[in-house]
């Protein structure tokens, strides 16, 4: 017990170790059954008197405060309500140092994901705003067993740090995964990381200073804009069109803005759905070989593929160091066990290896060994089936429902694959005017501002996941979105756009 | 299944899917019993007739690399091993942007306390070289009931992404074991991080730009030296003596030296045991006051005292917001749960729990939950009394050991807490003549030179963990470092001290 005693204080020994225990106990930091130190321990630890802490404890008792069991210590009882008091909040003046960095703007942003999910007062919202999978399609129970076996098999080694680039047998099972999809990767080139997002962080850790310039899809995935804005990136867009990245745009960016990173995400695009057709991707990395720019290739949902032609991942293009493909099993397991990885080639691999160990040690050992045990080729790519069906049907049932319920004027390119569904509101309307109303009916959705460097360029769009939820409630929830976009319509436009 | 065509090629498409698979199949990137793609989602795919494929699909089978099995799919057959081919190790030429990282030395390096625990060829080597406790006396058994229950009640909760500054139940619980110590901080203003090492990343990711200073104790941990590196910060140290930090030289540096945090191990320091006086705590704190420093407080083990008065940690002498507190579960419990925690009050936690969110989104919520269940106050002290007792006597026990094996010119200090014991050795003697011959004995520990921000002040120094193995592994080990040094000594004196 590390209590702070003031020798030089007016107050006695005894007073400070008794007004400490009181303390703790009336705010209920130190809470019922909590077991004090004995009083030889605590008289060892302070280098006090025994009798001073005796006398101490002894008032505590008699105030009715911790009650002395013979032969077991001394407990805290459970304070009257009347006695409590509340845990001081410290509320400032706070140093200098912080009131400069809320007053400098330094302090990174909300997470706009996790506003818009906020579902007001309805009883019974149905949220589309989610970045993840339907969780009901995840195998929780056979995750359990699989843990449990894990544990009774390996012991302490499934809680140790373990490998610091990842589990070796968990490497070979990616590498075979990809392979199964056309992406030969070597186990060696791989590294297991705390689920995509972290694999983004360690490339511009390692890649990026303050002030260098990342080239983006405009839009793009909101999380990523938030970590290239807190590593104060110069965010430099490329517009998308139905065809992805329009690479056609990227060579005088590239001679103009001398990029230190290109990040893409050419299959089944965050937000938008659409594919980079073949002839840009192979234009892609021509460009950026000639320009030598690295290109960090996010892969999230790669493989949710429901119809239409495949296209070769840019990985796959790749003859060895020019792209470093991310993935992760967040999306098509479950988002808690924080598993992803990356790939590439040369020494940058190293570097990323070692910037991993830098910054968090390891991932944990127990869910990447769990996840070897559950996933082999031949389940991945049965899972990969079944999720293909199902999402396959909520997105048709999306696309019926937003035909039936929605506007005429509400612009939609329905994807070939993933999670989402990208929508343009009618000129008149913007997502500000129409969220507030969209609550109020019972459904969120995602506003398309958090997904532009340029925020208010955003303001016409917005993101529907059509993976999470059941027919019944896509169908519902469209209905509900249509009377919001009709209400919002019937409002005075917003000249703000 | 996404295989690159090239429509443009000589090669007819049957012969590129055909050599897709065989490459596959052969360098063993397609595992045997992987189930090819059926003829016709293959042909849908990639957008060519079905004949194609089934022409490539026979050939392969003729081959004898797969097999048909009838109404089931096509699989990968285990393929002779005459026909292997290596899977191309690209090796270059790797883009500029590489060859450049790797020639400015812009990757970070090695790790050395990794590099310290090689043992060499020695048949039974015994390490001194980690930075944790003996695994022995983690409750794995407990634990893996711990998690079997939180599955079975918190179901698909304990795998999804949680709340963003961590499972509130833990937030409470870790205020209370912190209460128990004396420190009192409130639920609301403490942050689950994935281990302490990410604490301090994320710290120095919302406080530090590249070419800001820090001070630091020198020596200091090895981990949190090369983190700063990575940040590209300077770095700038703080002698230590038998009572800490000397405080007394710290006004001058801030003076002169604008540093932009204050990183700091007050208790049971690493890597050389030793806790900060109170008075100079006192003096710490109003010094960082007064010239505006944030002080980062990292008490990985400040509960694991044997002897001695205990003092205040830091933070409990904070009116609020000056210090941010760091620690960990994984030193107490399993090193690979990488659960730990900060603590600080005022604008700045909020930056933290959003760049928490920002670099990888959340922390493993089973793990949290497992460890909430696992730990209360009096669990977690009555494990702290068991450990103390343990690793109070392997202590000792290396003391006595160090006095019997080592040469008497070896200094040594006994910490009164902690892991770790810090050697000098005589003046002739330096750990980079000394590790290998240790490492030909049998017995491994880090050189110190890991732990200075200029390594060469290292060189006459070693660190020990003690309280890794049991007593007679700790007198066998000294026995065999004492033989070493003597080894060492009868070498011609190195004069590159």
């Amino acid at each position: 017990m590390r209590i702070l005693l003031d020798r030089q204080s007016d107050a006695s020994l005894y007073q400070q170790i008794y007004t400490h225990f009181r303390q703790g106990i009336l705010s209920g930091s130190l809470p019922p059954d909590t077991r004090l130190p004995s009083t030889r321990q605590l008289a060892r630890d302070l280098g006090v008197n025994r009798i001073t802490v005796e006398t101490a404890y002894g008032d505590l008792e008699a105030e009715g405060l911790v009650a002395s069991k013979i032969g077991s210590g001394t407990y805290v009882l459970p304070p009257s309500p009347q006695l409590l008091i509340p845990v001081d909040e410290p509320d400032g003046p706070w140093p200098l140092w912080q009131r400069d960095l809320q007053a400098q703007g330094d302090l990174p942003g909300k997470n706009h994901l996790e506003e818009a999910a906020k579902s007001g007062s309805h009883p019974n919202p149905i949220a589309f705003a989610g970045g993840i999978g339907d969780p009901r399609l995840f195998p929780v129970d056979d995750y359990r067993k699989v843990i449990q076996a894990v544990l009774r098999r390996d012991g302490m080694a499934a809680l140790e740090y373990g490998e610091r680039n990842g589990y070796a047998p968990l490497r070979a099972t990616i590498a075979h995964v990809l392979a199964s999809q056309g992406i030969t990767v070597r186990p060696e080139n791989i590294l297991v990381t705390a689920g995509s997002q972290q694999a983004l962080t360690l490339v511009c850790q390692l890649l990026l200073k303050p002030g260098d310039t990342i080239l983006v899809e405009t839009p793009t995935y909101a999380g990523a804009l938030d970590l290239f804005r807190l590593f104060h990136l110069k965010i430099v867009g490329i517009p998308v069109d139905g065809h992805g990245m329009q690479v056609e745009k990227l060579e005088k960016i590239l001679q103009h803005q001398h990029p230190k990173l290109l990040y893409t995400i050419p299959n089944f695009h965050n937000p938008t759905g659409t594919c980079l057709s073949t002839p840009r991707r192979r234009q892609l990395l021509a460009l950026a070989d000639r320009y030598n720019v690295p290109i960090l290739e996010d892969d999230f949902v790669g493989d949710l593929r429901y119809d239409g032609r495949t296209q070769p991942a840019l990985k796959s293009l790749d003859p060895g160091g020019r792209v470093i493909y991310t993935s992760t099993f967040s999306k098509m397991l479950m988002p808690g066990l924080r598993v992803g990885f990356l790939a590439v080639e040369g020494p940058v691999y190293e570097g990323l290896v070692n910037t991993k160990r830098i910054v968090d040690l390891a991932t944990s050992s127990l869910h990447q060994r769990a996840i070897e045990s559950y996933v082999t080729v031949g389940s991945y790519q049965a899972h990969l089936r079944r999720t293909c069906q199902v999402y396959r049907r909520r997105r048709d049932g999306m696309v019926l429902a937003i035909h039936r319920h929605l506007p005429g004027e509400v612009q939609v390119d329905p994807p070939q694959g993933g999670l989402f569904m990208w929508l343009r509101l009618p000129d008149s309307l913007s997502t500000q005017k129409l969220q507030p109303l969209a609550v109020e009916e019972g459904v969120t959705f995602t506003p398309g501002h958090s997904f532009f460097p340029y925020s208010p360029d955003g303001e016409a769009y917005l993101r529907l996941n059509f993976a999470m939820q059941p027919p019944e409630a896509i169908e519902e929830g469209m209905r509900r979105l249509g009377k919001a976009i009709r209400k919002a319509a019937a409002l005075p436009q917003d000249h703000s756009r």
